[in-house]
């Protein structure tokens, strides 16, 4: 009787939760197609062939899957890695771990040869850095930090360059490291650019010794070039909505990824998982449209998201909820939305020991982040993310990093919630988090 | 009075005991001068910049630590690396983290281009390998199986040689991984050298589910080169007997490394606890030579060891022990040696926590392997060798992968058994272990 009472109270079918549920969990067919994406076309990064490839990719399989499917253009920047090489000059001439940054110019042929000069912080970037090649020093922890420590990649070359430095060597923001440099895109819309690399834990830790033996002499060749704008696409899929098809859940992730690695965590992982919600959520059809949107060129440029925002920005009023998942492969953990009524719908995700935390305001990511001024309320599926940076942006993020019945997991939970925001006779009050 | 007894018992000076051990464990030598060695000298392959300047570095600190230091010259081969690309032909080109092995030969310019045909063993190599690129795949466990799979390294390319493949890759003889090959030698005594590289461990998975697929292209560019055989030197520092001099024990390490680390784990914390035993019983002076051997060349042809074996095969007889470190900065664990009567000479290691297992003969290593006719007893120091391969024959074999806290603990081992060794009225029976 009391089991009668639950049901009754529960706000969705439970028919429809273990299909929807039961399905991401044992058809594997998120990892599968991870495994297509990373292996046979690889990394993505804006207006490279294996961007278009993707695009193509990922375009057919939603028409597949029975999505209304659609390319939408963007302009996107277009840079080109080139060869990296570093060194030591002196002695037997070590050779240190170094890989261009998103947007770093070129050093002249032949490389440029300058004095270190090591620094924690922004403030420290004083006359004496002038004419010499910044080293970006930190100590990133793991659990945490990427958010503070990442600001001296994306900000730290910038400002080097108005402090007069002829290069910027900028610490991987890594927390495992075999040697590995992370790239990640830094900003010169503010200052002149200049060569910008970023060298691996260990190389760091070895330029911050020899600067306390004395002065320590870098070599730098880096032949990068930015390329004139290209054209990329928005990848969009939508499942219709039964009753109120003009309201609007997005779900997105971003289709580009760096060129080092095959961009499997960062985020094959959430493209998988989101092309797997529109395929399991077109069965089962809810009140409103959930629209998939695998954004372009998150990576080094976010003209994805602008490009959205722009082209649907009479639309996002009724957008009633966004979440994005771009943080990797790991196991979902909670669901963060302001929205009570969320809570009574997830029953069907404890057996997944998806902690039910209701906890506040989410405040989206980076594809998100265009859609604040319109106030669209953003949820979170929170991730397991403990290795995280131990890939991100390195030659390593790749197929093998990711566990299968995690990704499932994770994908289960996606397509839970997102049905949820779909089918819930409420919505999402339009209160942005700070 | 239990506690006199005991005292008298044992068959050493518990004072000399104390200083030994506990100015291995406290002074911090060995710790600071492979941070010297591998930050300010860096990569030393046989006849490279590297490995001459290691030399008269290591043969002048053993002067100032009171050894008589001598080098003996030793032809040791040369082989450059040079350029090294590969990626999967067609689609998006996908690179694939390959470095040649040490011995390759180079590709012709511009690459050599083939058909996969993947293998798991030297059996498998039949007519069908003709013309192909041979990828040697495994699945090395940690914690053991090196000596078994290193096979795939050591004789595959040649095998596939003989075969007629056009080139070899082989799968990294690694326990972790971040994209990151992983080098070593490849003997090609017994065919005509083929272009070999080891590849990652995520490019071999890549590439064995990607022929599951279908038929996988792969271009190789190799630009390795083996020049002329150089001059190098066996570094030797001896502590002279003090009532039989011409009794020797002798403790090696190899002073050569590979070119993409530094060598730290992989000998240089072999060469600086060796280095550090001789300058902590230069103090003590014991009955016999300790004679300190930092060989040439182990790495890609054992030209040091054999130019030991050969310039001091008289002497070999009068050889009462050697001992080798060539397994990382890992902590020691145990003491392996045929003779019982090194056990009563183990009590000051305890509180190190090494089990005194004198478990049976020692098989010794590399290095020692040519003095094994002369049936010198090798005795072994185990130490903790768990991560050894993740990091072994990389270029993340680096400085900060030792912890000081275990090479100090791991020196002082060394240092108590070479003592013990050198001091004690017995020695080992001249059986060699099979």
């Amino acid at each position: 009787m009391l089991a009668i009472l639950v049901l009754l109270a529960a706000p969705y079918d439970a028919d429809v939760a273990a299909r929807i549920v039961g399905s991401a969990l044992a058809e594997g067919v998120a990892y599968r197609r991870l495994e297509e994406l990373t292996d046979t076309i690889g990394p993505r990064l804006a207006g490279s062939t294996g961007d278009r490839l993707a695009v193509r990719w990922a375009f057919e399989k939603m028409k597949a899957d029975g999505l209304a499917a659609r390319l939408e253009p963007v302009r996107v920047p277009r840079w080109e890695r080139g060869e990296e090489r570093a060194w030591i000059v002196g002695g037997a001439g070590q050779r240190l771990a170094v890989t261009a940054l998103g947007g770093s110019a070129p050093t002249p042929e032949g490389g440029l040869e300058a004095e270190l000069v090591v620094v924690r912080s922004l403030e420290e970037l004083t006359e004496r850095v002038k004419g010499r090649i910044v080293l970006f020093d930190h100590s990133m922890p793991r659990g945490g930090g990427y958010g503070k420590f990442a600001k001296l990649r994306t900000e730290g070359p910038a400002a080097a360059s108005k402090s007069g430095a002829a290069a910027a060597l900028v610490r991987s923001l890594a927390t495992s490291s075999m040697r590995s440099p992370h790239t990640g895109a830094t900003d010169f819309t503010k200052a002149p650019p200049i060569p910008a690399a970023a060298v691996s834990v260990e190389d760091a830790q070895l330029l911050v010794r020899l600067a306390a033996r004395g002065p320590v002499r870098v070599r730098l060749v880096l032949g990068c070039r930015t390329l004139p704008d290209a054209e990329s696409h928005n990848v969009v899929g939508e499942v219709r909505g039964r009753d109120q098809p003009e309201e609007i859940v997005l779900f997105g992730a971003h289709l580009d990824s760096w060129d080092l690695g095959t961009g499997a965590i960062d985020d094959g992982a959430g493209v998988v998982m989101a092309m797997e919600v529109g395929r399991l959520l077109a069965r089962s059809r809810p009140r409103r449209t959930v629209r998939i949107v695998l954004f372009a060129n998150e990576e080094n440029g976010l003209r994805g998201a602008q490009a959205y925002a722009s082209a649907h920005a009479a639309a996002l009023a009724s957008h009633v909820a966004a979440i994005e998942a771009d943080h990797g492969a790991g196991r979902a953990l909670g669901v963060t939305a302001e929205g009570k009524f969320l809570e009574a719908w997830l029953p069907p995700l404890a057996a997944l020991g998806v902690a039910q935390a209701i906890s506040g305001g989410s405040r989206g990511g980076a594809d998100l982040s265009p859609m604040k001024p319109a106030r669209v309320p953003f949820v979170t599926v929170e991730q397991d993310g403990a290795r995280y940076f131990d890939w991100h942006h390195s030659a390593a993020d790749t197929f093998d990093k990711v566990d299968p019945v995690e990704l499932a997991q994770a994908t289960a939970a996606y397509a839970w919630v997102v049905f949820a925001l779909a089918e819930a006779e409420e919505t999402l009050p339009r209160v942005v988090a700070p």
